[in-house]
């Protein structure tokens, strides 16, 4: 079972904006055991549509398509399908009714656009778009299988999740993908490649491996395509379990999920509570948290103490500790981690302060310095670290690395 | 001029990686007057690898390449490439050397894989990676241009900025490309497509009219292909400015002006400073502003009162307004704001509170109800809005309406 991908819009091909959508669909796909040969992004151009869809179905059983589905005249996605399967369009009175009451929801009148967005081709099944006013579509045709979706990145993912899914499994029988990833670190590519040369040579020829490396950080991910899920997966934690054998010093764990979504698991289990205070990475750190469903049950407050005065005055960091050791140093992100784990009640508090740029750096303290703190209920650790020179990356490391940070004293706490 | 560009690598298919290259790869040749036709990702696979570059050659006068160029078994670019040119492989001494001194200088061993990332077709032009070990190759046949570049996006950029567009613009004649984005707020799109009807009959042929939907804003972007550039900015500003006039309260900025910078420019000019109180939002507001550079002349504080407790002894929020409206409701978004600005001692404040789901929502608040305030030297104002059933979504249009919220009240400041 072969799937493609194909993205219209223009805003993609002038790179306006970044594809996301393909992402979440080829997870989707991949899971479900179909394999994605091809993800395609094209213009709003009636005859590139047609063109890439017709060269597509020839290498695939599923095409998804994303976009162009808007009210406006430069969407063109859904007229373009109906005149290639060659049928009318239809006024569908339950997809109408919807868009005029979530307009009406947001104080919206409901005007022609809108009820153009309720036509749809005579031959499409309509998948039901809850959150938003773009109906989704599914065609079939020689039993091939096309299906339309919104471009809105969390509309489509509702879409695949809730629509698209259970219909491709229930019509096609669906093997399974296998894709396991372990985490190494310390070894450069070529060396880890040098390292694990006679284990790679006896890797059996249906597992797939690929190198990946990161910036401190190399991953190795093994896939099987279209096999029984379970058997392989068992061959693959072996094949690991050697490889850890084989460079167990290297061996940093797997990847499953985001480091909030382990912390975020690992607080819930526990029923811990957290707490954030926050200067460089300026609510960063929150914002992942409280970005999880579920997250009020653990995460209490979050304080973005940007200036000295918050610091001092919601916080209760000295203001001697600001004076004599600048508000980027260890005493105060140490204050930082304590004062809101103390006025928070929390269980648990990180803390981040540094310099973010692309001013305020001094020789001594350079744009990217940051000092970092984890507050438990036994005690305080914290740690500094140079987390780049640009204002973007430096926010995106240390939020990262204050959660990697929390995860690690979390799991030591017994 | 015709452009397509072709990334490779089996984790862009599986939804391992979000692929940023093309996007960084597509603005560069637009900004050349270089039309990106199409961007296309496929497998760490001979066969299509071949394919898809002579299918994709067909349609352009350039293709550019990324990725499978490491120096494991699982990168095959380098070798396709040479055997469908039809040439053999050479040692490139200066790609060695220089291999070898950047592994040096991180302690690591120059051995036969580094080695193999000297051996080039002899028939490209190598294009000198300064920052990484593989080297970006250039080819030409039948008067098109084909460039093979790393996948790793740092190391992609340089050679693009730095090798591969001084040689595109050497080699082509280029005409322009123009796009201009004007970005509106506070109208749908349906209805901000009924409001400009008039104005967007009367566009001349050439200029494109793209509608970009974003949460509280929408963006209207034209674009012209191949054309004199200067003369037709001047026809957009112009048909910008006509725009303006039509809906003065609608158009919030260019480009890529967002409301948040919108209000940055106006605290910082009027040397006034800001708190935020969130607790729905849970820090996006606060690292919204605090990602641009300069947000600490002006942001003081943030509080992510996400307990109940949090609000009431951080903030001050009164007990028995919890208790009676509950915590999604108007008395406290007001005392949230007013809090936040009173222990920051911030000119402004802005508030949210709210259900983001998707757990919590009843009868009366369903998922999605946010109450917002905003706190000035003058007044509050407060405002209950639906903002949507998906986490997400709330999150986002909630940020996006505070920030909006906030603009206004700033706006009427005298």
């Amino acid at each position: 079972m072969k799937g493609t991908i194909l993205t219209i819009g223009d805003e993609i091909l002038i790179g306006q904006i970044v594809d996301t959508n393909s992402v979440s669909i080829a997870r989707h796909l991949n899971a479900a055991g179909i394999v994605v040969c091809e993800k395609c992004s094209i213009g709003d151009d009636r005859r590139q549509i047609v063109q890439s869809l017709e060269r597509t179905l020839q290498q695939s059983n599923v095409v998804i398509i994303t976009g162009g589905l808007g009210p406006t005249k430069d969407d063109i996605t859904k007229k373009t399908l109906a005149e290639w399967f060659g049928c009318g369009m239809r006024y569908d009175e339950t997809v109408a009714a919807h868009v005029e009451r979530m307009l009406a929801s947001r104080g919206i009148a409901f005007n022609d656009l809108n009820r153009g967005q309720a036509l749809v081709p005579e031959c499409c099944t309509v998948l039901f778009n809850a959150h938003g006013t773009a109906p989704g579509m599914w065609f079939e045709r020689d039993s091939k299988v096309i299906v339309s979706l919104p471009g809105v990145p969390f509309e489509m993912e509702h879409l695949m999740q809730d629509e698209v899914m259970p219909r491709l499994k229930a019509r096609f029988d669906l093997k399974q993908i296998v894709h396991r990833t372990l985490i190494t670190a310390g070894l450069a590519e070529s060396m880890l490649a040098e390292a694990i040369a006679s284990w790679e040579e006896a890797l059996p020829p249906y597992l797939k491996l690929a190198y990946l490396p990161n910036p401190g950080a190399v991953r190795l991910r093994l896939s099987a395509y279209e096999v029984d899920g379970k058997q392989v997966a068992r061959e693959i934690e072996e094949r690991f379990e050697q490889l850890r054998q084989l460079i167990p010093q290297y061996v940093v764990g797997y990847e499953t999920a985001t480091v909030q979504e382990q912390v975020h698991r690992m607080l819930t289990e526990r029923r811990a509570t957290l707490a954030a205070a926050e200067s460089c990475t300026g609510g960063t750190i929150a914002s992942r948290f409280t970005a999880l469903a579920g997250a009020s049950a653990y995460f209490l407050c979050g304080v973005v103490s940007y200036s000295n005065e918050a610091k001092q005055h919601v916080l209760g960091v000295d203001a001697a500790s600001i004076e004599h050791y600048g508000a980027v140093s260890e005493p105060v992100a140490r204050q930082m981690a304590e004062g809101v784990r103390r006025i928070s009640g929390a269980d648990y508090a990180v803390a981040t302060t540094g310099i973010a740029g692309p001013m305020g750096g001094s020789p001594e303290k350079p744009v990217g310095t940051v000092w970092f703190a984890v507050a438990t209920p036994t005690r305080t650790v914290a740690v500094c670290k140079q987390c780049g020179t640009d204002r973007g990356q430096v926010i995106d490391r240390a939020s990262a690395f204050a959660i990697g940070l929390l995860r690690d004293a979390i799991a030591e706490e017994k």
